[in-house]
């Protein structure tokens, strides 16, 4: 593309999408809904956060400004694979969707408007939230364009698979309860991947049986290996679907390599989880969110340089992939 | 009022305005336009960051959640004054309004809808933003219900009136001269006070002097006390004048007394601000708002502690008046 | 006295009273009750935290090691009155009392015991707590040795009157409420000065008044100047009574002033406190506690180094008073 | 067990071990020793902090609050085992012990005195330090019961078995040398697992050795695998005894995982220590403590987090063993 | 001058004095000597940490960055009194001079040096340290232009006036020592204003008297206002002289507006040394500098700002005096 | 050598290499030329920050003291070899180069110097940065005593082999591409090692192969395990070479162990940097620099420790080839 993003550029002119935050990787903006034409892939952000199901988590509406900030200092070039993403595909960032803080219909009509109007224009879309909620509309929208042949890879810590909190259905715990229900998706295509530890509901398993889910727990990928269990993943997320969707909850991180998410220990290193990000793109990954970092706890945005360096990695699979590369 | 806000209750129940935040000082949430009947002050919240100015002043619209939070500590009852506000009014929270990053028409939309309904119902409103810019379409909500009639007092460290920043006049460097242009006002009743020092453009002494607005630096109120000065702002801001609107930038405090907002020295202390919003408070001033603390630097909420007690400084003064104590 | 604390001598010898935390000023530790009797002025911790009244004011038990760590700077010439308290007196550190969290009865028995040993000896106390419950058994020990002919001098944004918290009558909002019911303490020798804001019950004042002590709010030495303000409270305090016990919460100091206190505004300034402290040492004043500083959210330590500066300036008035300097 | 811990339970009641800390895993609270009765599961804390042997690296008494705050995050369920602790085990937290600053006479008599109700009523305890040094006397207690046919596994990046630090026998980096003299253990069943590095004195191998402990550095588990090295630890440490008490210091960890720690790089990942962990829960394992995390440099608490996590990983083995699961 | 420094002005172009730091104000850099010509008013940096006389303060040379990075947030126009500085004079910055840690030599050379060019070229010096020993070597500069016929006017809670630190006579707690004994230099027309507390050496007031200097305590300021005492000072400083040299250690601040200074309590407010400040620019103050902010401690770098205010200030002053307005 | 740096020693007495920042490792300091004779093993630090890259990666100047200090908490035993570096070799702290900000030439000038005496005294240096560019004048003065018959080893992130940033050819983006054309150096023996991620400019890899060196990625490393990496590393930079100069950036490091560097994940764990670092000792290395830590970040200092331990590992590799151990 032209203008593409480079670093070690001291004359490069970075973009802000909104006054006081860069684009994505410094990619151009686009301001309205006719503008998507002009790119291959394209970023929005879901500024929200609703529920809280642990009190001292709180502020991930913030890290839609944060990930753009961290993001401003990389270019498309991976030279781990000697690849540069857009040299192939161009890009733009979209912006943040409406949002009302307490008001779960304003912002979830205000996230399917817009992430609706980039699949409608046939784009890839990478979003960032916000809270793990949110892939529940994301996915709504996203299953309708491909008639419910989808498959979905959720990384985690936690299944987020309760049928609610307390009475709340939408709750960043929910989100895949909700999924299973949608009428057009199987649930057979949905694999939970890297679950860990005591912060998951002792019905979390049982419903992810109950409508066919496939889980891989994190001891299964520390013990066994990353390449075993995604290869496993994408298997189930591929059978007689069309198009895969891609969910990132930070905290299937180590906390230790993820200091602005939930305090999860004994999870994965960002490369296992860029490793297989990367084995995702290289599969029929279609759409990518990446949710829930806290940037208060986290003044050197480490774990939004990692959710950058993380969706370089995934986009860096779907360029070998639609390039044959 | 029923179930009013007392401290050291240990079994007090404090309701939440969202997940996570509680609502002002605990008072009942407000779910929507009819509920506005019961209440006679009314909260809401501004979580907005427009056109930064100065770059690492950032993330202001963190600030509905923060001063909420620190709220809770709090009763209504003034031990200086020996006077429960809400021995006199009853309260709620309306909750914030419908905003998104980087569009001005949605938010200023937004912020006209829900603060025209506090008007219309008649009550007293309470505004947390988001940055100075939103004082501009609140102003101009307020004085179309007292048909242009209003004063304003304005306190600051900065004059926030210049025509424009950049090509954006919506700016927060420019709500003030949206302000003196709006048809219905008369900038005669404007006062700009406790302004001082570099972060000031030469021409805002002249932008005030060629609408008629009043300016009452810092230096004034430093060298001369607090109550001559605010004397003298409310004489201005009453002259011929229904009502009056109040509004603070946070600035107005010297920084040792705001580690939450830009670092502007040489300003108030919070009791001298105390003490001129009480007088406003006991002037007819009929609204008020209170913005830019910028979370982030002020882990321990200093500055959100210090708004609340400000506007309970003022509401003290606004039960005094209306109940002739 | 011998080796007495001076500053900048980088060869001196700073004694600990127990590994890693070095005595007040670097005074002689005193390791047991027969060793008191070689000092004039002696210092003990109290660090103790018990009932929390509102939840995210924690930690204070730290104080007790954060406040000697400080003093550790600093000599006994104080230059503002070209004065050595320790020319004068000697003083040493007989560390800290046993506690036990969550039990009332082993620390408050561990407070009396100890305080007690140097109320025996005839010592001169300062006291570092921990949370304000202490002064009530401090309290108790002292008017037991003036066979209650005593007056309190109370520093405090808060009344810390309360009858109870729930249930808890030891609670740190209760202690003055068990002072005022102690039998052979009179309770209109107890003075309340700097009490202020939202922070306080509506029966605060009214419980005061119930028993007759005296109370001299904050906006009062705001508005009037602290002279006259300490001036009637040593009257008060005086007033038929053989000795003043002098007891600071850190909140009496503006939030400004006190960053690892409670986050109360319009608060006095250090220099305030300081000159009415040092009015109190002139006066009858025999024992001294300095309480409920948080150190977590104060990495630099600013409010354990003013209340070593307030104690110096207190024990200057002492110094004057017995030498008649 | 009736009200186990489970999360994401928004009713769910925590009690508090003392105002302002849950109990461990929001369990009972355990008031006095007849209580003890009713639990399996007993937790305690020693808030205690003796002789500093590298100054910059204190206040590990806080973490025996900060570890029960943390906890309450999760419940007993381990999604990791599909398993649930509470559905065979009941819990309670039994508080802390008296413990006095500087003081070692009267802190180790408190914790024999707690430790020893617990052990004398048969409870499988779990202890939260405060620094290494309470091993010491912890140890001898449980020796005490099983007539020294004890073995010891001690994960660590030091020995801790130096003669003393200057002439302090009781130091935090000579418990082992203390237990290694204890007439009733026989040190060849003792196992120092995880050592590294250059904070270990040239004798510390030579200490073992003389004694006849067993030690595994921690290059060993990094090069040859977690599973080979605890496989002879628990060999070791089985050797003719009853029973095994495990102690954790929690620098065993890199300081990458456990940022509240010593910081020691080179160490184990927090999967790697919660694998060897369960290994000793599946063995048998009948006491456990968990020592020095310094809360004031990790301000989300990431360590104390980790002790949980660690805590249920070996708890989820006794549960295995205990019921053949 | 041309492009001078204003504010809210975006397409504004801020040159870099070294990269990564903008220049002060943004005003030109002046890359040698021959260029110093072109401007009235030259700011340069000291980088220089010597002898440290309490351990836990250190790193303040790291201000000659923190201090202009704050500045580029101004202009030069005061509004306080309606006057820019830079319609009147010129203005560059002479960036950093040379420095090695822990070489007297090598740095007091640059010093001299860099500062000499400065003097040489008669331009008006605007100094940022650095610690306070960097005020011996620029005053003896500065003296030998004058022959001697100065006066120095110092700002600091500490005298500065130990004869030496242990055997260094070049420490930061000496240069006023140093600056008694120069030759060419009468004693009698140095002032310290605002001396106060318990860091003060027992010899301190009696080695300003041996030599005949004046000190105006912090107390005298406290109690009997800003006013009078700077005009004593100034009295004193121009008596027989033809300049004064105005050297201002952060600490004669509070801590409470100085969180990056050493903690020194009551003190004077900003406002009240800006008032100070601006009466020694009106009176022949023909050098400046300011010296110990710590930035490690104050993450917003609050004292730097606070520097840059009071510097304008004090060239508002000058402005005055220079152009008679 | 004589009071070899010993751990658990209280008595132990660290000297100083300036006021406030001990020794390296609390050995002996060398204050000039002469005192060079007594050493093996040579410390000096250059406290240089150049152009920056990235703006809010600043201040690495810092980390000459914090590694220092840092070390003050090891000794020379290397419980993980059984070995104390300092049994068979001498050590001393050489101090810090001049330097000034914003000038290469001084400041290069400043490292050549120095670092030139240690070479012709016949030493093994120990280089601390700074930024990377300093590794260029420190090759340049290594290959001359060599006569260019060297081999480099660079660990880092990325290549930092840019032919300018901007006009600056003396960046720290740029050393390598000034090595490589360095004349009496063959490129052939150079090798990048470690690097990955999308902070790397698309030119980097030709740049290496253009001039012949090679190139290792960290994903081989994660990928095949550091033992073959390393051992085909020393392979190239062996080939037909006298000398192995070892260059390590932090960033090598993944951010999870590397706090106070370059936010760069999907990096090697410390303990895979130890391991390679102690086989390059055990190959002819004879001159290392570790470079680019950044202290603001890294409140604990983490990165420091870890230069530390890196240090160590590889100087006990250095010992067993020299001693044949």
């Amino acid at each position: 593309m032209k203008n593409k993003p480079v670093c070690y550029v001291p004359e490069r002119i970075i973009p802000e999408v909104y006054s006081g935050t860069p684009t994505f990787l410094g990619l151009p903006k686009i301001s309205n809904k006719e503008e998507l034409e002009n790119f291959d892939i394209v970023t929005m952000g879901v500024p929200w956060e609703g529920i809280c199901t642990w009190g001292s988590y709180t502020d991930c509406e913030l890290s839609t400004k944060t990930i753009r900030s961290a993001s401003a200092r990389y270019g498309g070039y991976m030279l781990d694979y000697d690849l540069d993403i857009f040299d192939h595909f161009t890009g733009g960032d979209y912006g943040d969707c409406i949002v009302q803080n307490g008001n779960y219909d304003v912002t979830f009509n205000g996230i399917k408007e817009k992430f609706g109007e980039i699949m409608d224009a046939g784009k890839f879309p990478i979003v960032f939230g916000g809270d793990h909620s949110i892939s529940n509309p994301l996915i709504e929208v996203f299953a309708k364009k491909y008639n419910g042949k989808i498959g979905v890879i959720h990384f985690d810590a936690h299944m987020d698979n309760m049928p609610s909190f307390g009475d709340e259905k939408l709750a960043r715990c929910s989100p895949f309860y909700r999924v299973y229900e949608q009428e057009n998706i199987d649930a057979k295509n949905i694999v939970h991947i890297g679950v860990r530890g005591p912060r998951n509901h002792p019905d979390a398993l049982g419903n992810a049986k109950k409508f066919g889910a496939t889980v891989i727990p994190g001891m299964d990928i520390k013990l066994n290996g990353w390449k075993q269990a995604i290869e496993r993943a994408i298997e189930v997320a591929s059978d007689g679907t069309d198009a895969i969707y891609v969910t990132v909850c930070s905290d299937i991180l180590d906390i230790a390599n993820n200091p602005g998410g939930p305090p999860d220990p004994c999870g994965m290193t960002s490369f296992e989880l860029a490793m297989m990000l990367h084995e995702c793109g290289k599969a029929k990954t279609e759409a990518f969110d990446y949710v829930e970092i806290y940037p208060l706890e986290d003044k050197a945005n480490v774990s939004s340089h990692t959710a950058v360096w993380m969706t370089l990695h995934l986009l860096a699979g779907v360029t070998k992939r639609k390039f044959n590369l």
